[in-house]
């Protein structure tokens, strides 16, 4: 008697990530919102019932791309403040409108335009790193996203606590409330160790050692940011963040740009994890981040978009492809960052720096079905020689066809299936009349 | 009584480019092939009788991009030999396979599937650069696309071509046939400088003012270039170039990577061209073009593909994003390359390093309709407050809707209208066959 799968998709290729290279002809099982089995699509066909077949001619099945470091709500300021020297950018424009206008209202707003934005681009989960993450956690939901939610944590007023107390309990409230939620996790998201103080970074790594929850911070981005530290505690912040226990396999360090050699050693002894944002990093004229030199030190590096203020798309496709030419650029070598290191960092990299690559990164049996389907028949992604290379170096977003998030389809045939588009282009253009009134 | 037009577009926005900025609610009208006037929809509704009008709301109307660096037919290499060191990638295996397989047949079906490409992502001109032109001409003109073919030359024996003369007398005899149609120009190709004895050189210059011709030649692109001329020659390429008297305003340089001081006061001085090709040199990690020196020094920048081989998208969406990031990041200046400047190059940039600004480029009365629809209405494009910099920074080619080259219709609503994507695939597939034979 045959198995019961739910559906059965029957791609050209099925590119797992979890074993090298792509498997032509093969078929992905899924039943209950997990992948059951990944096989040759004859054996597939004689082994499974499935109540659907979703035939996928000369397109790729991807694991859904995982954003490691994004705002999500930002989205909403997206291209507010382009083209301005670095140091006027957060000073004026953004700070004051941030302050002025972001509320509850704002971040599910922006979320949900952003949420949008990714799972028509391939990306289903994301790390994200806001103010009013619980606002942000009710967008997710709505879209059908998978979310690690930030529990932002900063000592000095935000528009959401009124000091570092206010949001640790804020963002523990948070957690409580929405931790039975199967698409939803949580981390720690101080927003930088220069915005806290010693015993507040020491107070949320007991609090991520006890609940088991990953660190997610912006590091070394600037370098103002480092002659702050070494102006104020005598040592450079990644120093500090060692000296106070926060290094660990639950540490997620956002940008990582200006690092010297003896700072990728620590992470990479430490097990921490980098989250690359190569078009933001480049925006802001940041640098570039050693990528090459993580890698090889034996650092989990992911991907991550930043914000949609400083990148100004939120797609990892675009920096898959941007992270591998920037490597080989900066590194000086043409085989630094192959295609499917890249591929490697927007899901599976991404998953484990996170903690969830038990359930997401990868098509594997057993793991939960976060599945992209991507067409590379149109002429400008024409011959292909190999799968895994053309999903970085040519094809775009614009190439995702179907999405599913823990096996439910969100993307069907290029369009979002229950996200009401008039209604997100319309609530932005609310926002965009009162951030330029 | 009302003026008559064949078509009038009534976009959110005109993005001009021979003006600052984005004209809000304006119409552009189009008789006989060329742009009779750009003025506010009303006006123009008054103004005109048009056989047809075009809604485009939330759509921007763009100058068709110019692809100042390309290879048409290398579109057939696309991701053939990704992720190799730099110097293996030339000898093996992409040179062996161009001599095995390179033919009139190979460069005509390239050329059509890059047109295809570049058309349907709002590229109506290139500079073309490849053994026989043509077979690349005869596909330009089955498009319907306007291309620049390069005259190409090599001392060596090529596929085309036993040595020199035998090239130029092809070339020569190439431009007698064609030079009627209105869409083809022409301008000599030398591969490189290094390719080529002083004579040759030399004699190309004279043609090249005999008959009002750009000389378009790959520059500097690699340091290996350099060092070879040093050695043969005793200087570098571009003073090599400069005392055989090739450097004057019809000289395009493309890459145009390594370059000192000295150099880029030289190519300001002569009023040359640099055709910036950012995701090719990062690709093959051949470095970082000083872009914004260059502008500083009031050298006309335009931008450019490269090779698919070695790109692999023929997207100048793409390179116009990356070339604005790159420039800042290089830099360390947050404003460097600004979006307005990176759609000047673009467009009128490379239009006029072509010497056809008074044709196309820009969005002005008298020129030729070669003209692009941005539809900026999805989530990943909102909210938008500034056309022109969502342009850059947040569109790309899937966002393109409708293409004109010459007045003529060649992509509606995302789809080409003459071209048959099918065919093109299946000759995609026959040559990917064969070179993996």
């Amino acid at each position: 008697m045959k198995a019961r799968a739910d559906f059965l998709l029957l791609p050209q290729w099925v590119v797992p990530v979890e074993s090298p290279g792509a498997l032509a002809d093969h078929a992905v099982a899924v039943a209950d919102g997990a992948i059951l089995d990944v096989l040759p699509a004859e054996a597939a066909l004689a082994r499974y019932a499935a109540a659907q077949t979703v035939a996928l001619p000369g397109q790729a099945v991807i694991p859904g791309l995982v954003n490691l470091h994004g705002h999500a709500a930002t989205s909403l300021l997206r291209g507010f403040a382009d083209d301005r020297p670095a140091a006027a950018w957060r000073e004026e424009p953004v700070w004051p409108a941030v302050r002025q206008h972001v509320c509850d209202a704002f971040v599910r707003d922006g979320t949900l335009l952003a949420a949008a934005e990714m799972l028509a681009g391939g990306v289903t989960a994301c790390n994200d790193l806001y103010v009013f993450p619980h606002a942000a956690g009710e967008a997710f939901l709505q879209a059908g996203m998978r979310a690690t939610l930030g529990l932002f944590v900063a000592e000095h007023p935000s528009p959401y606590a009124a000091d570092a107390d206010g949001h640790l309990a804020k963002g523990l409230a948070l957690r409580d409330d929405l931790k039975d939620e199967a698409l939803l996790a949580f981390a720690f998201a101080p927003h930088a160790a220069s915005a806290l103080s010693d015993a507040t970074l020491a107070r949320i790594n007991t609090l991520a050692e006890q609940l088991c929850l990953p660190i997610h911070t912006h590091l070394h981005e600037t370098d103002g940011e480092i002659l702050d530290s070494l102006k104020q505690h005598g040592v450079r912040p990644l120093e500090r963040l060692a000296k106070l226990g926060l290094l660990g396999p639950n540490f997620i360090g956002a940008h990582a740009v200006h690092l010297n050699d003896a700072e990728i050693g620590s992470l990479a002894s430490h097990g921490c994890h980098v989250a690359h944002c190569p078009s933001a990093d480049l925006k802001l004229a940041r640098g570039f981040a050693p990528v090459a030199d993580l890698l090889r030190a034996g650092v989990n590096v992911g991907l991550g978009t930043g914000s949609a203020a400083s990148n100004n798309r939120i797609d990892l496709f675009a920096e898959m492809r941007l992270a591998a030419l920037l490597a080989k650029g900066v590194s000086g070598d043409a085989a630094a960052l192959p295609a499917a290191a890249a591929l490697h960092a927007a899901t599976l990299g991404a998953a484990r720096a996170l903690n969830l690559d038990d359930r997401i990164g990868s098509i594997a049996a057993g793991k939960r079905a976060d599945l992209v389907a991507v067409d590379l028949r149109a002429p400008a992604c024409q011959p292909v020689f190999d799968p895994v290379s053309h999903l970085v170096y040519v094809a775009g977003r614009e190439h995702v066809t179907h999405v599913w998030v823990d096996g439910k389809l969100k993307l069907n045939e290029g369009r979002l299936v229950d996200l009401d588009t008039d209604d997100l282009v319309a609530r932005a253009a609310y926002w965009r009349t009162k951030l330029t009134a």
